[in-house]
């Protein structure tokens, strides 16, 4: 979990839905339980749990039902890491073992499984028909990315398929967590149409920073291989601008002609798209989406969840991992 | 589907129910339309949709609401059922390939939960928090259950175990076909229960009745191999009953003690179980289950709806399929 001062203003809520979340093997299989703790102990950041709880907060909503509402979204989230882990053969994410590492695949399909049910009954405890749907329409949405992912073809470059794709994978959930929350904390429509955009955008923002941190980190910081994305033939935004500003690069022509880079290729093209103004020039990107969904919040209640919003949105572009 | 006398109180519901099914892939990635496609023309029986709907119309629910609530239960189950397929590696089900069959297991594991997602909406979309609580937990039961026997060592004897793991795989959906139906028609206390435990009842019959099946029948009726569960190394009701009638069986003795037993020994018992009064006495337990259920069913209002239901139950125990 992040120590930052965003989180002052909920600290004894973030505990609160931890604990909500590990009782919910509570009564099941004891593997159950070694796995949900293995999985709530891996280091996430709980930056949606944050999101939606300051969300909340601001809007002076339900202590209660905002931490079951906190404890569905991030359940979400863990379920379907669990699946996209087994599915790219991940065997290391935040630098710890992924559960597919040591489970066998079908151990790990059913702890998604249990956790997807988990994810569903938290939402339905929040006793709003609202937003159980949003919560199924969002999972969906995430699903269907990742099929569609899955069955693309590797290294092709399109703006369009790239927002679609991290809003699909990240600002959709983000977006949910904070019209979620807003909605139960009976916000009217106004309110909650300017914290889903803000919502979306730090969302966007946060995939964009992911994306670029894989390109300028090194291994040891990420927990993870440098350029993860690239050697699954997956171009993102930094890939994108260097691409925009060297349409003559021979190596990159040569690799979208050939659908492949190895070793060397990838180490050249690294060096290449660090030395080149690819990455300010996405970062300069997700600042805007940082910066619009600051302005949304302008419009919301002046108290120190707001101003810990504004804080976490800065984190997201500014943050190292 | 079944072509049976029963479902003639809900024949228009059930087209109406395909088709909620078949457009929960609409603005979706192609890939999900065709497997959507494949597994709902897969030819399953439809049973817990044939339940739910008599049900909610016997308690003269909302026709809308009951076609959403069909369409979720049937969706839940198969969603569980894609992700079960991959798990077993089975090939074949009802005789036509299984999706993991012809997909790979991470289009496979992705498909079972955009099907998840879907369940969960049209859940929702019956707009009761109760419903969708339920809904959820029963998820839970049906993958603990899996989680359970993956953890569970092979060739375990006990009646108890049996009994727990049918409920959660089976007499569960089949209990939450049936009362959340009745919620959705605000059926009284009373009426939940009764028709709550008819679910339990006809559920717990059904699986037994599919577990006796797998040792009489012939492979190409039932479209997968014969004792595929003894195969597996689970024990069900026959050969429960088997060994308490011949406690002193060699072969069997054997199995139990070195957890094995090849094609030959698979042979030799399949013969000895079919020739024992095992299959009678599983079936006469199952029986037990339908009559208890049908004297649940004498408590509730008398129509065509309760009558179909009836003959739903006796054709649990007497279906050769």
């Amino acid at each position: 979990m992040i120590e930052a001062t965003f989180t002052t203003p909920i600290e004894d809520r973030l505990g609160l839905v931890e604990e909500r979340m590990r009782a919910q093997s509570d009564g099941h299989h004891s593997a159950v339980g070694a796995a949900l703790h293995h999985l709530l102990s891996s280091g996430g950041k709980r930056i949606r749990v944050i999101t939606t709880l300051l969300t909340g907060k601001m809007l002076g909503g339900d202590a209660d039902k905002l931490v079951t509402l906190a404890a569905a979204i991030e359940s979400l989230h863990t379920a379907t890491l669990v699946h996209d882990d087994l599915i790219d053969g991940a065997v290391i994410r935040r630098g710890i073992p992924t559960l597919n590492a040591q489970w066998s695949p079908a151990a790990t399909v059913l702890t998604g499984d249990f956790i997807f049910s988990k994810a569903a009954k938290l939402a339905a405890e929040t006793g709003s028909v609202e937003v159980m749907k949003i919560f199924a329409e969002t999972l969906s949405i995430i699903v269907n990315g990742e099929i569609t992912q899955l069955f693309s073809s590797k290294w092709v470059a399109n703006r369009d398929d790239y927002y679609r794709r991290i809003y699909a994978k990240t600002a959709s959930l983000f977006e949910t967590s904070t019209t979620t929350a807003a909605i139960l904390s009976n916000a009217n429509d106004q309110i909650i149409s300017s914290i889903k955009q803000f919502g979306y955008d730090i969302g966007m923002a946060f995939q964009m920073v992911d994306d670029i941190l894989d390109f300028t980190s090194e291994q040891v910081t990420m927990g993870k291989p440098v350029a993860s994305d690239l050697r699954q033939g997956i171009i993102t935004l930094p890939v994108l601008y260097y691409l925009e500003s060297h349409p003559q690069d021979i190596e990159m022509k040569s690799i979208l002609e050939n659908n492949f880079c190895d070793e060397d290729c990838l180490g050249r093209l690294l060096v290449s798209i660090r030395q080149s103004g690819a990455i300010d020039s996405a970062f300069s990107e997700a600042r805007q989406h940082v910066k619009k969904g600051l302005d949304q919040l302008l419009k919301l209640p002046v108290n120190s969840e707001r101003q810990a919003l504004e804080e976490l949105a800065s984190y997201i572009v500014d943050r190292e991992i």
